[in-house]
């Protein structure tokens, strides 16, 4: 072989086999194309990440199995993907085949440790094997193969101990026998903030210790609630680091024996080429490859992510409700990033409380996004409504009127949505969730959220790189200066102003990212944020009578860094 | 000791620690003063089960660990607790510890086997141990202490195998050494149908195996969707068995020398004696211990789900739309059951499309169940809606005026719920939502849907079973008879039938519990139902075009035998 190595950084459809194929085919030509001697897909490519219950139905796991054996490879390739079942009563592997022209293609091998914390449930479908994977290409070539988490003990970047090290089983292997002269890993890692820096650790970890170079394949774009951002990403013995584009389909070429010579070859989606190939800066050994800016890179995680979940869904329009708060502008920009203005279509719908100012800047928004602004006005409906609960409302709960004007919204929203076959989009934001200040089957109504895991705080940094990027192409901002300015809103009472009832938003979301993110406890949250100790047993009350709103979520892309294995999910029973 | 051991059949809620060990401080003192001298809990009795994240909780944890050790017993003691890790960087133990009047509490045994599958999160929380349960109680007793999954493996019951079999584990202790006494599991082993047939196997084959008797103590009562049905069961070598009564808090009294006198101390919810001790009959090595009638048996189940959903969750209302369909005539009468029919509060929604004879019906079975019901006639609302919608339901897809109703009824629920602090329940089952015959925010509105795992068929069982009870307590049918002998309508349409859409009932239910419950492929599922092969492919269509709905559904109790790892969720992708 010679010296080039293909990363085929893919963006697989859970489920579609043969379109996985296809794609995974023409990249695979592509790579052959330009040189490379060798190819390397992400984990379990074949059927796409996470296949969760799929891998339930033994027929799809051999389906996945007899479609990778049989991949037509214009070069040698070792290709991810699930694998029936060692023996009777046991459950399927997370495996690789080699695939190599003119050969019968065989196991390469079995992922030994398998991640089931957090996002990952993967001891739930697999079994894990203990076998180190070294495979034999030719005569004078043995490659090691891991398969993701069999990469992250070596780095201590696991939350709890496994008992093996797949990278010291590789390492060992070399002392003892014939050395091997790269090793892979296989990967579907799911992006957060930053999660770069820890792949570039793992990379670098696993070479040191190899002393060859180590490269790492990882999946891109979203496959419902979760993201892949990408960057698949080479290191060699001396700490120098290589790393693909994120958010896109493409093909890294790695030269083994000169880590400046690395280029990146952008795909379309159908795995065609999506212009020139790209030079890929090498990094230092002191250096840490990331995003220049995290704001941007969180609007492209969340873009990608509502891209792909419509049209891996088959969604092909958007519908949703534009309130002229920071929110509503920012999801409508993001959904015009993810399938065009042309097809994205938002709704005001005002109430006796909507203030003038909130239409004007939901008009200036649509207007600056080139989007359709339609209005519905709630206010005979809203009338209709109370009459019909006079007695209801009349002595009960006052949230039960504030709830009904959200509902009638998400009811039209929904009807415009059935009516189109379009899907509508929920714009709320993980901090009002988290504390339970949105409406359950009112603006928390629709198919996907695409803010649902950003802290409010955070939503104002996405409108300040989508206003960077309109300035950087000369186009209007899309967010107003008002819009950014005014106080939130939920304008469902009169004069009613989000701080009345929570704390401001820096305080709120610096509580909730020790709780939430890192797992911190009430004493912790305090010497951590510095807030006051009444505020942060408020909120953490608030947050665990909430968690009903919680569960009933649409799906939202992942981008948070989470503590170890705090789920976002608790038991309804535990809120007592 | 003597040679009574008491199973606590208790109903632990889930991260109250506290209430817990009183409940089982009570339990045991009534123990000690019926003669026992050794009493048994549930598994994780102390945190209640499935405790899930709160186990991420370190702090959580060790409180559990804490509160069992320091529990005050009455009389020798097993308690079943979340235990924190043996080591840094490891996961907690589900763990038993032994209690001993004036002695120092220790740990007993950790749980070996972690069921991941179906219902089954453990590996994700749990570490599993290695060593036999040996329990040295005294000088001369030793006891052999198991916890749950640990004694399945034995009977071949778990849908893979496992590497260890605990109970061959102490059947070895046994031939090497002192020979065990009893053996005992700890368990929260849910309910489905027919669970107490495999119980009664898993017992049999271990006391056969271990030639002493065998005692396994379960949960009872609802947390969540997982509901217990109790039925706490002792074997003895020769296959003989005991077992205590479903659904209810209770003693189960076994004397171990004496099968013929084992008695089954009812308990309230408060741990105080619930009634007079019942004798419990034995039933014989040819014999299944079970219910009479398996729809009474769901009856029970469903009710006491709800109850306990209401009471752990602090909620004292309810409120149901009331359409005079069967679906919601049920779910009344298991609501009124649940918290009493002062507690519950129908509302009869009709539209223009509602017959007559579905608001007399509604009105009967309140009349019926001396419960009240209000009526707000959804009529100027609709026209509102259809107005403000008019240029959209004009062209637009005909189920857009259908949800419209749907969702106008579900917002005033909700708007009552709110003005009065109860909960909105949720009337549907489980057909119709695999069909996704149902509006999302419209009639899947709820906290709770008590029928949401019964198949159609199975809601007419259920109306049987409370009409029979009803006879039986000289009480009015509360389902009338016109309510069981129409057709099924959706009253969304004019003259609208659910035949009109979906296939008849019985072959719709035959094709759904072959794949849902069963797992099964097109082919089996004509050979198992003869269904037509075209009504098959159109309704496992139409099952994975409607997963959105199932994963917005709220909680339902799980009383359906499923398929080992036939879960009820799928990734939306796969709907491709």
């Amino acid at each position: 072989m010679g010296d080039v190595v293909a990363l085929l950084q893919l963006d697989p459809t859970v489920g579609d086999i043969s379109g996985n194929v296809r794609l995974i085919e023409a990249a695979a030509r592509l790579a052959a194309e330009a040189g490379a001697t060798l190819a390397i897909t992400s984990e379990l490519v074949v059927s796409g990440y996470p296949p969760r219950d799929l891998l339930l139905d033994a027929g799809f796991v051999e389906a996945c199995a007899e479609a990778a054996f049989g991949i037509d490879a214009a070069l040698p390739m070792i290709v991810g993907t699930p694998l029936p079942p060692a023996a009777d009563r046991h459950r399927p592997a997370n495996g690789a085949v080699r695939v190599v022209p003119g050969r019968r293609s065989k196991v390469a091998t079995r992922k030994q440790l398998l991640p089931t914390y957090d996002v990952f449930d993967e001891g739930r479908y697999f079994e894990g094997d203990s076998s180190p994977g070294i495979l034999r290409l030719s005569e004078r070539l043995s490659v090691g193969v891991t398969i993701c988490e069999d990469a992250w003990q070596h780095a201590g970047l696991v939350p709890s101990d496994y008992e093996a090290d797949p990278i010291e089983q590789l390492a060992a292997w070399g002392h003892e026998g014939e050395a091997l002269a790269l090793s892979i890993n296989l990967s579907s890692s799911p992006f957060h903030l930053h999660k770069e820096g820890s792949r570039a650790d793992v990379v670098r970890a696993a070479a040191r210790t190899l002393q060859h170079p180590f490269l790492l394949c990882n999946q891109v774009g979203g496959n419902d609630d979760l993201l892949f951002d990408g960057r698949s990403v080479a290191a060699w013995p001396d700490g120098r680091v290589v790393q693909a584009s994120a958010w896109q389909q493409g093909i890294l070429l790695v030269d083994l024996l000169d880590p400046h010579d690395c280029s990146f070859q952008p795909l379309t989606s159908d795995g065609l080429p999506g212009g020139p190939p790209e030079q890929v800066p090498l990094v230092q050994p002191d250096e840490t490859p990331g995003p220049a800016r995290s704001d941007a890179d969180l609007l492209a995680a969340v873009s990608v992510g509502l891209r792909d979940y419509c049209r891996k869904s088959g969604i092909g329009q958007i519908v949703l409700g534009m309130s002229g708060g920071i929110d509503s502008a920012v999801a409508a920009a993001v959904s015009c990033r993810a399938l065009g203005a042309a097809n994205v279509l938002g709704l005001s719908l005002p109430s006796r409380h909507s203030s003038d100012h909130s239409i004007d800047d939901a008009a200036a928004t649509a207007a600056a996004l080139g989007m359709r602004l339609d209005s519905i006005p709630i206010h005979d409906l809203h009338t209709a409504a109370d009459s019909a609960l006079a007695h209801e409302l009349a002595d009960g709960n006052p949230v039960a009127a504030e709830n009904l004007q959200a509902r009638l919204r998400g009811m039209l929203l929904m009807g415009v949505a059935n009516a189109r076959g379009a899907m509508a989009v929920a714009t709320g934001n993980k901090s009002e969730l988290a504390m339970g200040y949105c409406t359950l089957y009112g603006d928390m109504c629709g198919g996907y959220a695409p803010l649902g895991d950003l802290y409010k705080t955070e939503v104002y940094g996405l409108a300040e790189a989508l206003n960077a990027e309109a300035a950087t192409l000369g186009n209007p901002s899309p967010i107003t200066e008002s819009t950014m300015t005014k106080p939130p809103s939920g304008e469902l009472a009169p004069g009613q102003m989000d701080e009345d009832l929570l704390p401001p938003y820096e305080v709120l979301d610096a509580i909730l990212v020790a709780r939430i993110e890192r797992g911190l406890g009430a004493a912790a949250i305090e010497k951590a944020t510095g807030a006051e100790v009444d505020t942060i047993a408020w909120v953490l009350a608030r947050l665990g009578a909430n968690e009903h709103k919680r569960w009933q979520m649409p799906p939202a892309p992942r981008v948070s860094v989470r503590a170890f294995g705090q789920g976002w999910r608790q038991p309804l029973a535990a809120r007592k």
